[in-house]
């Protein structure tokens, strides 16, 4: 491990794989609740009384949601069984209301495959899901695909071939391992729904070279 | 028009544009407020009970929001004016808690920019902006770039190359149209921190069949 930030990738905890469940059965329901509400909060059409009386009450929330909260982003952490969690990504954080969020199953054969509702809040054309959002999933279920446990791997680049307008609604997401260097891992992925593929990418993952063990680990 | 489509790509609206003003001085704060709790989901360690009655709050909120709310999304929305809203957007949309929301701006000479802050909800590799949060930001500011009031396009092709990791906080992007063949539009845009540009685009725009006026508009 050449570079100091290697090891800040990951940040040490002392919790229990019970106590990390623990938090995860308290904190997931919270991010479920603000999904709900940040998808009325796009339909609704109450009065302003009525939605002054329900910014009295998120104001509450935070109040007591807000009198013990270290600043700053959540990171990824890992623990001593070598359980890892990052409960505020972007894409799969449990503890996050802007990720949908998804959850990226691992195949025998290497490949990864998701599926997921999106609702409301990830509209771009009308009814449809935003172009762009298709991007952020299947970036993130090919890095899964490209990385594990021994190779740690960052977004090289990505190729987006949008092929079909898809709709809000179910989704679905494959991804597989096209090509495998050592220091580059080729991934290709798609993202559809029910009338099929909607989104095609191809993603070059690197290796950074901090991650490299030079005790050839 | 020859596609019946098109019509319905933007909903037509009675508001005038104070009505307008009105709903989003109204509306926009929610989504702020939601921002910030979404935020503190990440962040907070109160325990149990405190989440209780946050969760309380939170299932107030969301009956009162609920309590006049019409199902589906927000799609686009035009009125008399020309002024047109699209507040469920995932990247724009004002009443849409998901979305940071980006604002772009558009210059004299055609190219586009935005400035906005990315906090702790858009995180990937620890501290960083997901890499897929990049693509999500840069696929709308350049559709924005290809797109005006007379030509409206949808994502053909996007290439991303990741040149540096991209730290959470204030994040800039600039746009501009590199080559235009009237049906196929390719703008290139780069989303950048203070340490300069992290993520390089390229895109193709596709001008889609049914939008073209045979008409000659």
């Amino acid at each position: 491990m050449s570079d100091p930030t290697y090891g800040g990738y990951f940040t040490s905890s002392e919790l229990t794989d019970e106590q990390v469940d623990a938090l995860e059965a308290r904190w997931s329901p919270v991010a479920e609740d603000l999904r709900g509400l940040a998808d009325l909060a796009i339909r609704s059409d109450v009065g302003a009384d009525a939605v002054a009386e329900a910014r009295r009450h998120l104001a509450a929330a935070a109040e007591i949601l807000g009198s013990a909260a270290p600043e700053g982003p959540a990171g990824v952490v890992r623990n001593s069984t070598g359980r890892s969690w990052q409960w505020g990504n972007a894409v799969v954080g449990q503890r996050n209301a802007v990720a949908p969020p998804m959850r990226v199953q691992r195949h025998d054969d290497g490949s990864t495959s998701a599926r997921l509702v999106l609702g409301n809040a990830y509209e771009g054309p009308p009814s449809m899901v935003h172009g762009g959002v298709s991007a952020l999933l299947l970036d993130h279920l090919m890095g899964v695909t490209a990385s594990s446990m021994q190779k740690l791997t960052m977004t090289g680049t990505l190729t987006l071939r949008y092929t079909r307008p898809l709709p809000l609604g179910e989704v679905w997401l494959a991804g597989r391992i096209t090509d495998d260097t050592g220091r580059k891992v080729t991934v290709t992925a798609e993202i559809g729904g029910a009338d099929g593929a909607a989104v095609e990418a191809t993603g070059l993952f690197i290796v950074p070279s901090w991650s490299v063990d030079p005790a050839g680990g």
